[in-house]
């Protein structure tokens, strides 16, 4: 996606450890005219299938989606990465583990929003190691629903997680690939 | 906002303890149509500003954030909740009470997403204490950023929330007002 590739290098910020920050157009501030193309996108890329609703976690993964289920009119659903007290006791729930933060976090789904035997997109704003992907497809498993797909905002192709989610026979679309961040340059796959 | 009202009557829940959940369709599963038009209607009640951005708080305050800077066309600003080892450390910050956890939580903004003299609207799905409002209005003081208004999805008018904001001087728009949960029954005000 070219309008999203100018603006990683127009306004991405390469800090050490191969850390990205898109937070000033992606995941903190966000650009809503890039965001609903991105949206747009997605939907446009996964036309082939008949999507029931589109899954994905807070905080960041939200703007991505939520433009997504417009373009696609579908629901959206999020995970929560903790057990709200007015949460009802009927949930999935996976864990997840951040290299960010080091830590686990609990993550869940009220048993009423995903529905046996429905087609579920899952969107994402960035994948690395996969974990959150791998956490909302084991949450997808446990309401027996199918995953149609995954969409990722921005992949960063020098760690595992499109590998490790490929090796499960699942499709991964993703907005732009970063094949390095070395010296601190981004550089793009393809 | 009458559409809004139908979908609490036919999707909301009345818990114990004044709560109202809007799970299924506000904040955790999205009616995206319905979003759409919650932030066309924010636009439409603040079209007499010239709004430079929005501000909001994260998680539940962005589906109806995005879709006001959707429609205003201008850009959207979340408050964290914690501080991200990623998140610069210069940001704005302030404390914020959760009647619902009972804790305080740590909130901020990267200082460079408000600038001096922006005419802000604040965007929130609920108001009740007004807490996370008068948070996100202590940031903008400190950004010698402009309060615009407070556009809010759900007032709990039972509680002191929009009292607290007006004493301030601040105009609040509240898409529907509730004037009671007494007895598991939802009573509008109006």
């Amino acid at each position: 996606m070219e309008a999203l590739k100018h603006k990683i290098l127009e306004a991405g910020r390469v800090l050490p450890g191969n850390v990205l920050k898109v937070d000033s157009f992606i995941n903190q501030q966000i650009d809503v005219e890039l965001m609903t193309a991105i949206g747009q996108e997605f939907a446009d890329r996964f036309a082939d299938q008949q999507i029931d609703r589109i899954l994905t976690i807070e905080s960041s993964g939200i703007a991505p989606a939520i433009m997504a289920a417009q373009a696609l009119k579908v629901p959206l659903v999020f995970a929560r990465k903790r057990k709200s007290l007015t949460l009802s006791a009927d949930i999935y729930a996976t864990k997840l583990f951040s290299y960010t933060t080091q830590q686990y976090t609990d993550v869940m789904v009220d048993k009423r929003f995903i529905q046996p035997g429905e087609k579920v997109l899952v969107i994402d704003d960035f994948l690395a190691n996969g974990q959150a992907v791998e956490g909302l497809i084991d949450i997808l498993n446990q309401a027996q629903a199918t995953l149609a797909g995954v969409g990722i905002v921005i992949e960063k192709s020098f760690q595992p997680g499109r590998q490790a989610i490929e090796a499960k026979g699942f499709r991964v679309e993703s907005l732009v690939k970063i094949a390095s961040l070395d010296d601190n340059q981004v550089q793009f796959s393809e």
